[in-house]
Formats: structure tokens, C-alpha cells, sequence
């Protein structure tokens, strides 16, 4: 079988990418080795920058986004006694929407579907090769048990950090950056409607906690624990108590509204970028190439950025034999990356407490400033709202 | 003998303090254990900031600043192939000023001397006593040899960070937070113009590099060196190519001019504070209080703050018998005290090279950030340059 561009992983970038390449004319088979249940259920990511929304609305794909999302114009910062509003709108003119990566990935496969795209699912032995040279190809095997070889002008490696592109880049091309944290999110769903109007990002001496939504009736809350927790020994009593203490329950009036908790999980935090993106005919986006821990909200939308990169450098490589863009890609791909790696290990750091008290003073200090300097809160709202694409 | 306030330190911050005091006719003594000749040769910090030249101004003592320091807009930050200016009086209106410490105490010491100031240098056997009731005294042996009893009102701490007032505050009460880097600093003074009108700041995969100045024939640079380096390893060959390197001799054109270097010392790098700044009738003020490390060129400026917010405190309380500003003297000096600590750890953490090279990368995507957005740069221009008194 043979394809213009062979895209590894059916997540949202490796979606995205075959839409915007269809856009141009380009033609791509996704393989996938999960199911496509599976991939539609896959709770991640819920915050969309401007940047991603403006995409998504430049492709036709907005409209449910815009029908059932939620317009947040900033987030709130607090610590013990204190909450302060950082509305982006006002700062920068940026503003987020809350908005699941399930429903970006939904919204995705529809699209593609109806499009005709042929999308491999529960496909095993999925291998790259010759990518080195102009007619790299991809081997596996399919849901049916039958062996395929896909050949393609062009690999892209949208499968994540476990998935075999990252390692098909050879040792002595790759330069691997990582980071793990010594905590981890304890994350929850509860069939409750947010106690907030925007996200709540909580500094505790106990550890930091959030409230997020994923609807006006579905609240995804988390709470700073050790590594290697057993979720089992959170009761949901324990959670929402916990909760409450970190969140501020009964500060200022404000109260949480604990409800049904029907997910729950831990998250283990991690920064991990490898470099370059780009290796002869294989081009990573998304996770990997580039992991971010989730207190910045920046992992779908950097696969995003990623993607609506390398569309056009794909596009103009195969369509106009013009490889500037694709000789561009991978440094064009990191200067967000790392933007984004350091805001990602920022707020992390900032809001996560550690061992040393004097890690505390100094991060209330932070936030103090942060929540009082125009400066400091502007310098948060255009990370976090997010720069424009290849900015 | 009796006093109103018994200063224990005449370096920066006991001298000012005496002087304000003065200024609202409340009278003092200084008690100080070194020479005065070694007190005015002390070299120290080198940057003064926009409220620092603000109140010498305000007391009269801004007329050889004015004459002989020299006014900076900015600073440039740079890395490997990259110099940026940060203008402060563009991004926040204030600017800093560069003139020695060591000019700051001569001033200080002259206006004393002639308003006939009482100060013991060379006292030994300094010891604090009563500081919790209202008659508190300080004991000491004279550079004569006699044994002194100071009785007085209040005292004031402004002996640095060895000094016996810090120790004073009992165990029970006082809090500390302390930070060791894993770095010093190696301090040049070199008879040469300097090769740049404005400090620049070096990130460097070497290690941090600084050229700073005393004066338009005094540079002043600095380099980065591993924790316990023994200077008399560091040759002036040695030195000189080291800065070249680092601060990017060759690049653009820019030549670092060599010269015969008059000082050479390493410098340890420690963030300090301990708390409260006041317990009894014994108030802290500057080092005593707290250190930070230089790159934020903020531990004399913090002096005069502290010393700013007391001397009104303490007029109001031996003048009015008014306890109000006494009694938040701790609190508001600490405010600033834990934004200036944040900022000299910030900057340095940003500029200093360490083990793990994804904090390399960290670094750098920071400068590129700090360099290129309006609001990166200003959060730095408004520390850098300074808050107002009491902010």
C-alpha cells in the first residue's frame, strides 16, 4: 500500500495533521494501535489556547466547540486567605476555552470519516524504516491479523511518548532533556456543576489543588500527592475534604459543592523533550517529541502548534518539491516547545509544594507578585493564553 | 551611659539609620566592632536603586552620587551569540545608579562626623540585654579597653549577619530560611575602563560571567566558580580569558579590554532570612535580617529600605509614645524583604549554569522569554530598578 504521508498515532495531532494536509491536497493513512473506542474515551487534556481555537475555527471544525464549550476569560490564583482573578482578556486580549480533548478528538474523527479517511485501529508490530531516504515505509499489523507495509514520501511520528517513532530516531542524531517531579496529580470527575466560574489553581501548604470543569455539569477537580500512590487509599470522603481545605471551603463565603465522583486517577508529572524533530524523512509532533507536566494546560495545545506546523512544510515538500519549511521545522517547532516546557515547569514549580520551606516563602512570593505586578500577571496570561502560532 | 537608640553596626545601615533619626531629633550611639579605616574600605554592592537615590537625595547626601556615580537605563542580558538591552527607564521609568557602597558609607560617615555623631569603632565583647523590657541596654568593651553599658530605648540591629543582635532573638521566637548555592562568585576590581556602558549579565555554558563597574577608569567583573575555588588558582591570564570567553569577546565586534586587576576574592552565594524583624525593643535591619546572593544587586538597597521604614517607626514610638508603625515594622519590611529575595534567587538561578543541563534549557528559553516579551522584561526592570519605599 502506498500513501503520501504515513501518519503513526490517530491522537488528536496525528488527526489534525490529515486534516490539514487533505486541506492542501496531501493524502495520509493513520495507524493507530488502539481501539478507536478506546482513543474517543481517553480523558486528557480540557483547556484550548486562543491560538488552537482559532485553528479549529479555520478549519470548519468549531462549531461544537463554540455550541457546547466554555469561554474562560482567565484563571484564579489563590494561597491560604487570598484569591486573585488573572483575567487574560484584559491583560492580553487572549482569552481560553474549556473544551475536552475527547471532544476535540470526536469532532476529529467525524471530520475524518466523512472525509474518507483511512484510519488503521488496533494495529501491533508497528515498525519505521528506511526513513533516511525518500521512500521511508512503515510496517505492522493490522486489526485482522494481516502484515501491511505502507509505503509514504514522508513518516510523521504523532504516537506519543511510548509509541515507536521517537526511538526510530537514531542514537546519534537524538538529545533526550528530562524532568520528573516529585509529585503526582490525584485527578477526579464528579457529575457535579463547578463550584467556579473559572479554574481555580490552589497554592496549600497541604499541596496544591485545582478545580477544572468539563461542563456546567461535570467538575474535574486534582490534588498534589506523593509518587507512587494508591488511589485506592482516597476515599471520596477524603477527597472532597482534602478538597475543600486546599481549595479555600467557607474563605470568603465561597463554598464546594462535593458531588459523585466517577473517575479517578494518578498522574504522574513529567517534562521530557527530545530533539530534533526531524530526522530525515520521519517528523515528530505532539507527545513524541515533547512531554509537559498538565499545570500550564499546554500538552494538546502544543501538539496543535506542532501540527499546524508541519502541515504547510509537508504540503510545500511534496507538492512544490520547496523543503525550506521542512529544513525549518524542527528549530521553527522548538523555540514553542521550550517556551512552553519552561512556562509548563513554571507554574508547576510555583504551585506544587516541596520539601524545603524555603521552596514555600519564595513561591508565596511569587504568587504575591504575580497577583499584584501588571507585569508578573501579564507575563502569565500571554503563556497561558497562548502565543500565536509560529510566534 | 544612656542613648535614645543604640545602633549595633556602623556600616550602611547603621549610619543612614543614625542620620534619619537625627533628622527627627531622636539621638543615638553606634557601637561597631571593626576600624572605621576598614568599614570605609569594605568592598561591597555597587548598584543603587531608584528609591535608594531617592531618599539620599531627600537627606541631602545625593550631591556626590549625583557628581561622580553614574546613571544606568538598564543592563544588557546575554548568551552564547545573543546581547539584549533591558531598559528600565523605558519599561518602568525608574533607572538605578552606579556608585560603590563604599561611597555610600564615606558620605554617610562625613555627614555623621559633622553632625557630631557619636560611634565606637573597634568595641569587642558586644552583648544585648533586657530587649524584651522597655529599658534595654548593650554591654561592650572600648577600643581603650574600658567596659561600656549603653542604656537606651530601643536597639537597633544593623550589625550583618555575624554580628551578636541576630542571635539575640530568642530560639522560641525567631524563624529561619536559608538557601546554599552551589556556586560562588570570583570578584575582580581591574584598573581598566570598562568595555561596556551599561552591566552586562552572561549566561554562559562555562558558567556565569559579569562586567560590572565602580567608576568610567574601575571595572568591576565577576565569574562564576564552583563552591570552595582557591583564588590564588586563578591567574590574571586565567581570569581575563575566562571573561572573554563568557562575556563574548569577538562578538558583533564587542572587545573586552584587559587591565591590571588590583582585588581578586571569591565570593559564596546564600540566600538568608530570619523572622520576625522585630521582638522587643530589639529591631533587625539589613544583613543582620537577611542576605541575598548579588546578582540581583539588592542587599545594600535592602538595607536602606528596612532602615527607611524603621526610622519613622522609631521616632514615632520614642516621640509619640505612637507604637503603630513599630508594631508592622516586621510585617512591611518583610514584604519587600521576601520580593527581594525571590528576585536575587531568580535571577540567579537564571543566570548560573548548574548540573542537570535540562536546566540549561530552562535558562535559556527564560532569557529568550524575559529578552523578547514587553512583560518578561518588565518584571525584571521593576524588580531590578526597585519598588517604592514601603510598596
Amino acid at each position: 500500500m502506498r500513501t503520501e504521508v504515513a501518519i503513526i498515532g490517530a491522537g488528536p495531532a496525528g488527526l489534525l495533521l490529515s486534516h490539514l494536509l487533505a486541506e492542501q491536497g496531501v493524502e495520509s493513512v493513520l495507524i493507530e494501535t488502539r481501539s478507536q473506542e478506546y482513543v474517543l474515551s481517553r480523558i486528557r487534556a480540557g483547556i484550548l489556547e486562543h491560538s488552537t481555537v482559532q485553528l479549529l475555527d479555520d478549519i470548519g471544525l468549531g462549531t461544537r466547540l463554540h455550541a457546547e464549550g466554555q469561554q474562560h476569560r482567565g484563571i484564579y490564583l489563590q494561597w491560604p486567605e487570598e484569591r486573585h482573578n488573572i483575567d487574560f482578556t484584559d491583560l492580553v486580549g487572549r482569552s481560553v476555552w474549556v473544551y475536552g480533548q475527547t471532544e476535540v478528538t470526536k469532532d476529529l474523527v467525524a471530520a475524518r470519516e466523512a472525509a474518507g479517511q483511512q484510519i488503521y485501529y488496533e494495529v501491533t508490530d508497528t515498525a519505521l524504516h528506511d526513513i533516511e531516504s525518500d521512500s521511508p515505509f512503515v510496517t505492522f499489523t493490522d486489526s485482522s491479523g494481516t502484515q501491511v507495509r505502507l509505503d509514504a514520501s514522508v513518516v510523521a511520528g504523532c504516537d506519543g511518548s511510548f509509541g515507536p517513532s521517537r526511538a526510530a530516531m537514531p542514537d546519534s542524531v537524538r538529545q533526550v532533556w528530562e524532568r520528573t517531579y516529585p509529585y503526582s496529580w490525584l485527578g477526579v470527575l464528579a457529575d457535579v456543576a463547578p463550584s467556579t466560574d473559572e479554574l481555580i489553581y490552589a497554592w496549600h501548604p497541604d499541596g496544591f489543588a485545582m478545580h477544572s470543569m468539563r461542563s456546567s455539569t461535570v467538575s474535574r477537580l486534582y490534588l498534589q500527592v506523593p509518587n507512587g500512590t494508591d488511589v485506592s487509599t482516597w476515599s471520596d470522603d477524603r477527597i472532597w475534604d482534602a478538597l475543600s481545605t486546599r481549595l479555600g471551603h467557607g474563605q470568603d463565603g465561597w463554598e464546594l459543592t462535593p458531588g459523585p465522583i466517577t473517575e479517578k486517577s494518578v498522574l504522574p508529572m513529567r517534562s521530557y523533550v527530545q530533539t530534533p524533530m526531524r530526522h530525515g524523512r520521519l517528523f515528530l509532533a505532539g507527545d513524541a517529541a515533547h512531554i509537559v507536566p498538565p499545570t500550564g494546560a499546554k500538552g494538546l495545545n502544543l501538539a496543535v502548534a506542532d501540527v499546524a506546523l508541519l502541515a504547510p512544510a509537508l504540503a510545500a515538500l511534496l507538492r512544490k518539491n520547496d523543503d525550506t519549511l521542512a529544513n525549518s521545522y524542527s528549530d521553527d517547532a522548538l523555540r514553542r516547545v521550550w517556551r512552553c516546557t519552561h512556562f509548563s515547569w513554571w507554574m508547576t514549580t510555583m504551585l506544587h509544594t516541596a520539601e524545603d520551606p524555603f521552596d514555600a516563602q519564595l513561591q508565596l512570593s511569587q504568587l504575591r507578585w504575580v497577583a499584584s505586578s501588571e507585569a508578573g500577571a501579564t507575563g502569565l496570561a500571554e503563556n497561558y493564553a497562548g502565543l500565536p502560532i509560529g510566534f
